[in-house]
């Protein structure tokens, strides 16, 4: 029978959000102090789940060692530190949380080994939370 | 494909534990201290998600300002600082945390958009929680 | 040398902020919401911090089994699930949670050996932190 | 319509990782420094989810004080600033918490009203999280 | 005798640190990502604490809406969402925490009632946390 | 004017709490089940804080590189996945937390630069928390 085991990131980066469909005046509407010219900044705490039957051997899901690796590669050292908007996933997409909830899954769903995966969740702020699963969201 | 985004709330409010239906002794048997006539309270922590397919245009399941508004005016504002034992919500019900979940979720559900309340979880202490989805509670 | 040690302990109360001293109106402008008539409660978390020399033989600045039994006897019985007016120590006293800082720094002064209790800390909500010390006091 | 109650619990325990199908350098490789012979340790946060319908007159799902002894009989007694390894339960298994999870979740099954438990979560450090629900796990 | 306390307070920023003084490689070494040209974020939590003795008949070191007024004129609504470097205090100066910390310490000394204030402590992320007291820092 | 710069680091452990000067009953009455033969262990999370003037130029107290590859070297990598019992720093001290942040305060004075070092706080479990300080230990 299937555990789920999720394992907690820490990264730091800075977005604008501002929509090139939509003018100043609706951008400001939508986003708020958000659309700030500047940018602003968030500690965006990663919750990734793998989910699977449990090794009779080893009595892990999935070694925490292959994980980590998979994401400190994929997604920690591309965003850690960095300004999502000038990252290629986010050429043509707003870099709003829920788009990087989903473009952290894809990237990630392709580098665990299939259908490990079971969600992923971002920790914007303390009060701000996003989850996607794919196909399987709750919902 | 649909991304969950919760958001979370705070209200500190005093609840009295006691049944109309149960004698005084019964009520101290099943409720304990809790059932203190001077009553006593907390801080909860209600967190609320709704789920949805992520808008192309602004990249977002709904916006944080109409969540707020809707949860400002009909949760925290009602709730912040009162007792709860005085709320026509629970002129016929005890106030546990069980029906205070359920009654702000039947009060969100019809305030927010059709379709879009996913779940209402409330955090009674640091270590007691609860989550009511309507028809959709897991399990 | 000395080491402080300190132990986390949590209640839930409630409380209704009043000054007899002044009017009604008064009361409503300085403590707003909190002047509610039928009170209002927290989860406190509770602080004791300890401090003195390590016992060479048990490595222990005191022995936590009798820190506990002090605190439960004279803090936590009392206190949890109580309401905070009703108590003698606030007979003459606003229950704010900088008087019951103070409040349960003399009781643990005199129930604690001689020269331990180095400070009182609460945490009233998340967000809302009080300090006592004494004449120690920082600042 | 249900309701899920969580209760939190914590304990602390030491480990050590070896599985004796494997040979010495093999446990290295898979478990790292969680190999070391001396064994390490934890603190445990456990939640136990129960779930049903919320009783129309006592307004819970089920009382507190009784999920409370079932798991501090069951588990807290049993694990806490104890070795997991000296553990009948881990006679035979590899005492990670995927199998600590399963361990628990099969204990309170048996000793909680039947169709009462939903799910056993472990948060083994800040940044590991492990969940197990039986035949439900998501996923 | 004094009692302190202290609210907690919440913005998100963005920053990139670079000193003029310093050649683009002397910068690189120093701060090494967060030199990174487009800048990064964070979600900054603020403690103000206040010191003092506690009014008598309101039972308060200093009334919390009136800090609250304070630092949400003063810090809140000037950092919240902006883009540290653009501020002009930090015109002359990197926007480390650090300097974040003396520069919010001046503002409030000066806007709160005279020796109110005691300390102020930020955390930058989880893990990094900056304290500083004026000419009364610990240490 | 100095600024106090915190960094909190974990590592897991384990310990068993039994002092050769006395006898099995006084150790079990002393310590309880933290006397259990086979250990037991924690999740530590360390705060290592460091004071001092702010540097012009850097804007910082200390490079947290160089703080982090000093606790690295002489905390993190010696006692993460270890057994407290084995090593050569409790040969003649029971490892109590209170000897803990003794010895990793003695350690890390020495190889920080002089006079950085300010205090060593540990947090054993979610509720018990160690301060050294040396001789400037407040109280």
């Amino acid at each position: 029978m299937n555990v789920i085991f999720t394992r907690r990131y820490h990264f730091s980066a800075s977005h604008r959000l501002d929509c090139a469909a939509l003018s100043p005046e609706e951008n400001r509407n939508v986003y708020g102090k958000c659309n700030n010219p500047h940018g602003h900044g968030h500690n965006y705490r990663l919750e990734v789940s793998v989910c699977g039957p449990v090794d009779r051997s080893t009595g892990m899901v999935m070694n925490m060692a292959d994980l980590d690796e998979a994401v400190a590669h994929s997604v920690v050292e591309r965003f850690h530190l960095a300004n999502l908007n000038m990252d290629t996933l986010f050429a043509r997409e707003v870099p709003t949380t829920e788009n990087l909830c989903r473009a952290i899954y894809r990237v990630l769903a392709s580098d665990l080994p299939q259908g490990k995966l079971d969600r992923v969740r971002i920790e914007e702020t303390e009060n701000n939370f996003f989850e996607y699963a794919g196909e399987g969201t709750r919902g």
